[in-house]
């Protein structure tokens, strides 16, 4: 096995380990909670599937790789909660130094193209991160729909904190962020969020 | 919300259950059994850290999406294991009667696509299938691998065994064939096949 396959093997083995990372999110059926992969797995299906309803022509395939591979860095540096603001300080510090041990492993190419694919991500920017973005938003959004908001019952989470989360939605799609306010209203009105 | 977009959200959140299928394979780290969309996530990145040794030219974007759909059937239908030949006997048509319900939960037009993708990848014939199969036998051989080959101590498994499930790998990539190859004679070796 020549040395370039033998990084990519020991990389593919590596990003094995984002199954152990969990989120707060339960999966429907109010079943345990969901790791990192399948969530990943989940949004590129759904931007798959909705990819119509983008603001902007984008390249589906670049904003599933993007999907699959933007909480990699999270084998290190752990899931941030999306309303946990002092987790949120210490975010990007983290996020920077386990971009840079993780994707060294790849070939150098290799990790030049994923690096700039999760930046791209994370500034939020170019059509395909936006609706990308929007499938971060959304996948998690229904899931604890189903539930019956328990997720946000859970952690006391209120309806400006979720509009503060949900509305680059917008930005990617305005057709999926009137759904996903639709779907606040509904939570707002049964009490699910304060 | 439109009639057709509750139809996709409603797919979308049907397919959640595809993370409570569990294969016979463990996690690195000798880690708890895998589930199908954690295998379909891994499989996608794979595909395409890995695209330059497809034998032919391929369209990634296809080949990702048909990664991460390829299980959805097991929802219904379970995994069948590779090495249960009984289990085998039924799997077409357990996976026959899943494919028409989970699917037919989409717009008609969407039903059809992603039916269509589906069964190419059944098929194996094209080079995207090709290509998409060979990551549904490296991914778990890496995991597998990793974990000196104790899915196969597990359940008994001979060499000539995963020689029959491991060769198809070659019509997508004679590279990762050869890189296959490899691994199974180390495994022969140390005995963990017999």
């Amino acid at each position: 096995m020549n040395e370039r396959l033998k990084r990519q093997l020991e990389f593919a083995l590596e990003i094995d380990k984002e199954k152990n990372i969990l989120r707060q999110t339960h999966l429907s059926g109010a079943g345990r909670r969901e790791n990192d992969a399948e969530h990943a797995w989940h949004m590129a299906v759904m931007a798959y599937l909705l990819k119509e309803y983008s603001n902007e022509e984008i390249d589906i395939g670049k904003v599933m790789i993007m999907c699959l591979i933007h909480d990699i860095v999270e084998i290190d540096a752990g899931d941030t909660y999306a309303y946990d603001e002092n987790a949120k300080l210490s975010q990007k510090m983290r996020e920077e130094a386990a971009k840079e041990r993780i994707y060294s492993l790849l070939p150098e190419d290799q990790k030049r193209e994923l690096t700039a694919i999760f930046e791209e991500f994370e500034d939020a920017k170019t059509p395909e991160a936006k609706f990308a973005r929007a499938m971060d938003n959304l996948q998690p959004l229904i899931l604890n729909d189903s539930n019956d908001g328990a997720d946000w019952r859970e952690h006391g989470v209120r309806a400006d904190q979720v509009y503060g989360r949900q509305k680059p939605t917008k930005e990617g799609s305005e057709i999926l962020y009137e759904a996903t306010d639709e779907i606040i209203k509904k939570h707002i009105e049964r009490k699910n969020l304060s």
